[in-house]
């Protein structure tokens, strides 16, 4: 079973209403996890682009895979009798799969909401599908994952108290239904969600009361989903401060670098975000200070790696010139290389951050990360970070 | 310089009108080559889907890249700066450079042909080009390749003996002029290319006096472009059998693991050609006795590799149902794992071969091969074939 072990905890700065930063060990059924971590998306069974030997080489110990895609094809019944989702894509260490709440509230139309759960249409061929608290938890028992997460309510933005109020309801609920559904909890971990929306007074008693279900794991939920950064720092502040300490805390879909050492100084765990690949094939690469959009013209003929300092092949090996060349002409080694170069800088970012936490200096790092932010000489226009 | 040995020759079977198949070791500024060898294609500066160590790590020792196509993008003069196309692609072994002709004359619109050239509109920005014996060499020294090769007029098919003549003698022209406007022939070995058509009495004719310039290697050009498969025999016969006997003979072009066989049983050393690479990006493997398509429902649930004998890193961990799921899904995994896949099984082709020339008994692999031919058994339909 999971046990999690924290390993340091830095000062409470008391700058933030969370809890401190600390590192730690989860150690899943599938190996250990150092914390905090980033966790890679592997939507269909894949971190797009990469091997699963690849992820591993970068050093990721975890990844998440997407309960609603792999639901829909190739289905989870025949991932489990090929062995499940480990064995399927040739990935040994962790794996967390997400309930597929919110893809199904985000991704799927005529769908339809009861307290039973809800109904959609599937995108791959049409089908009815019905996803309901013991449907997830039965699917990903099929899949096979190391930690599972309830299902919830992802409740939209913006919502009045009331209505968040009547989410959140119904997402306790369903994680109470959740837990009693679950078969394999021997072997795998459920974690809760806390939602609440942009309400603190929400999201603490959320919080309290998914504690009350003593759950190996916590998730805030229903972050970055269109809201100002104070409200989601004061929402995550107020879930973390309530949960108990003794758990891995996760904030699902978080972030950029600075997100993350944001959410670390706030007591968070682990992360997990699409961020590094989805940009890395638009042609963005993550550097010191920023990302340089490889299509830019000035690049054309830049003998120079993405980034000096880093370490990665694609750095060791090409110009930022070949990777524009291979960009421009369609090439499927561009999206390749651009994403194991941001992989590896998110591994790094993580690196560094855990390394500052253990020596109580993540003031430190946040402050060379906006001296390099501010030296950086290729900031991108707003126009830019809309074509993602 | 080059140097090539002729390590091994077959008995002369006296089957065919060539001349017997041979090993060899083809020594290049950037390393030696055992032949008979298949180069993989790099048309734009990557074997498409790999990286440039991948393709080392297969076994590969030499790679083909397309002159028309880095001209147009990002241009010979970029490479050039940049340290040649050798640093630009991080492919430390041989290259060899096609003349931009064949791209010309097939992929070209608003194309004219006189005695000094051909001009031709750029697909990339409609920009005017124009390519001559003297503009090809010029780019392909950018280019830095290890063998370049001559502008030659790819004559279609089928032509009149009038029209094949006319053309061969154009290209024999241009071969002269090639050789004349050579300034590198220290550290690049310029091939010359017999043409000719279908007619054995001009492929006779181009190889005797392509001969008399005293190039470091030989191609026969213009092959398998529709002709039936006899006439291409006859035509590669005539041909080889008029080449020195201690240069190397490199088939345009060619080809399929069979059309590999027959060739080196006429005297071949060198091939390239884009099948492995491209039909795996259309999702279809190679493997003994045939090839399979992984979009065929029979494989949603196979848990086996694509090939079972086979040792390469696709078939060592992922199964065929994970590659039927990712190509469903329209993941770049999918053409990855396939187009490694292909590559490893022609380069244990050519390994094969080389064995069996070695060993005089290239009639019974080939006999072998038959066999697996036989009992396979997902024979594609026509229209399968024709959809690549």
């Amino acid at each position: 079973m999971m046990r999690f072990q924290v390993l340091q905890k830095a000062a409470d700065s008391g700058r933030f209403a969370g809890a401190p930063a600390r590192t730690g060990l989860l150690n899943l059924p599938h190996g250990a996890v150092r914390t905090p971590a980033f966790l890679p998306v592997g939507t269909q069974g894949t971190v797009k682009a990469m091997t699963s030997e690849e992820v591993a080489l970068i050093g990721y110990e975890m990844i998440l895979a997407n309960t609603y895609h792999l639901r829909l094809r190739p289905g989870d019944e025949v991932i489990r009798d090929l062995g499940g989702l480990h064995r399927f894509m040739h990935w040994d260490r962790p794996i967390l799969t997400d309930s597929g709440g919110y893809q199904v509230f985000s991704l799927s139309r005529l769908r339809k909401l009861t307290e039973e759960g809800v109904e959609f249409a599937s995108p791959v061929d049409g089908a009815r599908e019905f996803l309901s608290p013991e449907r997830a938890i039965q699917i990903q028992e099929n899949l096979g994952g190391d930690v599972i997460m309830v299902l919830d309510e992802c409740t939209p933005y913006p919502v009045t108290p009331e209505e968040a109020r009547t989410s959140m309801e119904l997402t306790l609920r369903w994680a109470e239904r959740c837990r009693k559904a679950q078969t394999r909890a021997r072997d795998q971990a459920l974690f809760g969600i806390v939602q609440g929306s942009v309400y603190p007074e929400l999201r603490r008693e959320c919080a309290r009361r998914l504690a009350d279900l003593d759950l190996p794991g916590y998730a805030v939920g229903g972050l970055s989903v269109g809201e100002p950064k104070e409200d989601l720092y004061a929402g995550l502040e107020a879930a973390v401060a309530h949960l108990p300490e003794d758990r891995p805390r996760y904030a699902m879909g978080i972030g950029t670098p600075e997100d993350l050492v944001d959410c670390v100084e706030r007591g968070i765990d682990l992360f997990d975000c699409v961020m590094p690949t989805r940009v890395a094939r638009n042609g963005r690469a993550y550097v010191r200070g920023g990302r340089i959009n490889i299509r830019n013209a000035r690049y054309a003929r830049d003998p120079r790696p993405l980034d000096e300092t880093c370490e990665c092949p694609t750095c060791r090996h090409y110009s930022r010139a070949y990777l524009r060349h291979l960009h421009q002409s369609g090439e499927i080694l561009a999206p390749r290389l651009l994403t194991w170069h941001n992989l590896h800088f998110f591994y790094q970012c993580m690196v560094d951050i855990r390394r500052a936490v253990g020596e109580d200096a993540v003031g430190k790092l946040r402050g060379r990360w906006e001296r390099e932010a501010a030296a950086f000489e290729e900031p991108e226009t707003e126009g830019d970070a809309r074509a993602d």
